[in-house]
């Protein structure tokens, strides 16, 4: 790599200054025509795909796919899947064809409501402060009208308000706590715009009190909370233990049963293993929210605060054997949109939610818990019955041929040779070399 | 949407086939040109993107962004970064930016071991189990040998191998627990490996055995765990108080750091805000990793898992001032490859290697670190002083404008009315009418 210097007003550049840029300081060998080779041949959309973020130079292609067969709720879903590796589309697809003739997924809102928060620290009594926000707490609600007149109207809103005493945790932390409903919205801007307000009118009420300290009044920082553990839903599948009995286990109904229920208690158990379970659900979860436009970040950080709520960081899904019914299930705190932000803007997120049907908000939840656990069940399926790693290296295997542009007998060839040998590039490559040789 | 009756054989359909499934079934008023439009020209290069997954009908564009100016340890980068949310990439270049001229960005591996265990069952005595464990430790590791021959002329192998006692946490409960040095490669495939084999030898070492309850013996699972608590990287930046005071923020110096700080603490303090807080960390984290062919759901169990390691789930930064300085920093566990999976194969991944310089693993480790860090730094220096609306509600814009097609005048246009306006689809949109009326 040549030594490069600071440069100034880069994002200024023309996209194609910024290519040339990277060939003349950086990738010398570099055709710029491979960056341009991924741009959409329609000017006016790659313009709108350059604009979802800054400096940009190309489109990152990940491959979409299809899970067919999901049936929630006795209704069936054909799921749109943006996931780069490789059996993660598989397994799901597995999982949802495994279920289907067993009464497939069944799934409940439990909450829609998300939450955000003014962070202020301020030199007073708890008791003083609390009556003063009591007392004004209605002129507070009523000065955000103007930011949430258009919410209401479509059923959403303030929840709740109330002042939360952190002084606990950190020396005259308060944080002025809002519940708020954001019906098909993920209504991050929403949220974040009432706090800011919330925030300055809170200081301009104090400012005419009487309030002691009131002057020491600081807001930190007004912002939503991507944890909602009261924006959650659940996913489950049940049968009878007699009905899991599948030829494709190799092993019985029950004792299949019983490794994963087992498998399901270790990931609750030892949280090296937790991480990990939880991985392989966030696989699922996350295809489906890229496909649909949403934030993965948001809903992994969710997911993964809630797995800890208890003090131990552990696995999301819950499995039960009672009285000969096996139970699985998974309660997930997901805040998504359908409406705003990407989901409509980016051409096939919007195609994926006409795909899924045009979904509420609250129905994304629905599919994307149902992925999540149905993306759980055919790690943990694969894990107690043949091992991870057979269909692993098979579709790494193909990956690897792709690559070395193998024709369909070589393919063919390596597919048995790699059978019971280690999968590796170099071991591919020598391989398809020698055959080539012969 | 029409209902859907279950499909068989659905992965053995074309891709075109599956397009036309879509539209007959799902999308009628589709147009299959949509979805073939995003397919890149050359077939050999779409079809190794189709087989990164399964049942893939096209390719998922994410804008691909770079940061320039990003100095660590003294040396300048250029980092390619692929998200689709807007104000990640500009905010990450205004932390590079920022910290340029203030000494920019100090890194550390601290660790690069990773771990993987086999999770078995069996009814006998810790003691007893401990004792065979011990005196056939040696052949279970030279019976790996065939596997780990190649991964130790690279450096690297298995560094430890130790029994671990879990059955107060569940019946019966053991692990086998492998560390593991995988040099550039994430090393999932050959730290499972390892650990299928691992699992299938103790049992037949325990067969030859006197060990009680050794028919009892039950692999549950063997796998990795993306938990890597000791592959882990610190970054961070320092400088005097005195050195913070810039114009472009609106207050002090001395006032900036004491609320950055403050903010800090309080992602500490406040699991709701923790949450939020790490959330903005991996928004750099992830686009690095997935521009770089790295698999973001494993770093976002690992950083999030790590997040809760002392029983409540707190930020991932640290902030300190003492004696007139101002140190911001993280330690983040990251297992990250630079060669194997898709890092190689996929073509803008490759590129963006080169674009970094080609790093080994743990060079990658500092700037993925780093990006996290500034990513961090540039939102809480967003909410501490102007708030996050002010620059969000700018891109938001921008993106429905260019949706509309809203011609360069009326871009300036929308940006002066909406500098005090709410920003939403409808109100751009109403407002972008009107013009067009006049």
């Amino acid at each position: 790599m040549k030594k490069l210097s600071p440069i100034s007003g880069f994002s200024k550049l023309s996209k194609k200054e910024k290519i040339d840029f990277l060939k003349n300081h950086l990738v010398t060998d570099m055709d710029a025509k491979t960056l341009e080779s991924f741009w959409h041949a329609n000017p006016d959309l790659q313009k709108i795909l350059d604009e979802f973020s800054e400096n940009t130079i190309t489109n990152f292609p990940l491959p979409m796919g299809l899970v067919p067969n999901l049936m929630i709720n006795k209704q069936l879903y054909c799921v749109p899947m943006v996931i780069e590796e490789s059996s993660v589309v598989a397994a799901c697809a597995n999982s949802a064809k495994f279920w289907l003739n067993r009464g497939g997924y069944k799934t409940e809102v439990i909450g829609t409501s998300k939450i955000g928060h003014v962070h202020f620290k301020m030199q007073t009594t708890a008791d003083e402060l609390n009556e003063f926000f009591h007392d004004n707490k209605d002129k507070l609600l009523n000065s955000t009208l103007p930011i949430t007149e258009k919410m209401e109207k479509r059923g959403g809103g303030i929840r709740s308000l109330r002042l939360v005493d952190k002084t606990k945790e950190l020396e005259n932390y308060y944080q002025l706590e809002l519940e708020v409903e954001t019906c098909d919205a993920m209504g991050a801007n929403f949220i974040n715009s009432i706090l800011e307000h919330i925030g300055k009118h809170f200081g301009v009420l104090l400012e005419g009190s009487q309030v002691g300290g009131r002057e020491s009044y600081e807001v930190i920082m007004a912002i939503l909370s991507n944890y909602t553990p009261n924006c959650i839903v659940r996913a489950q599948v049940s049968c009878s233990v007699e009905d899991l009995n599948d030829p494709s286990l190799g092993m019985s109904g029950e004792d299949f049963a019983r490794r994963i229920k087992t498998a399901v208690d270790i990931a609750r158990a030892d949280t090296y293993r937790a991480t990990t379970h939880n991985k392989g659900i966030f696989n699922g979860v996350d295809a489906v929210i890229l496909a649909t436009g949403n934030d993965f970040r948001a809903v992994e950080a969710c997911g993964h605060t809630y797995a800890a709520r208890d003090g131990v960081y552990r696995g999301l899904t819950r499995c039960d054997i009672r009285d000969g019914e096996f139970k699985f299930w998974i309660d997930l705190p997901l805040a998504v949109g359908t409406v705003g932000g990407l989901t409509k803007l980016h051409p096939l997120s919007s195609l994926a939610l006409d795909i899924l049907g045009n979904p509420s908000a609250s129905r994304l939840m629905e599919i994307v818990a149902t992925v999540g656990l149905a993306q759980n069940f055919g790690a943990l399926r694969s894990l107690v019955t043949t091992g991870i790693q057979k269909g692993h290296m098979k579709m790494h295997l193909m990956n690897i041929l792709n690559q070395l542009g193998a024709g369909k007998e070589e393919c063919e060839k390596a597919k048995n040779y790699f059978e019971k040998e280690t999968v590796s590039f170099n071991g591919v490559r020598d391989f398809i070399e020698n055959i080539r040789e012969d």
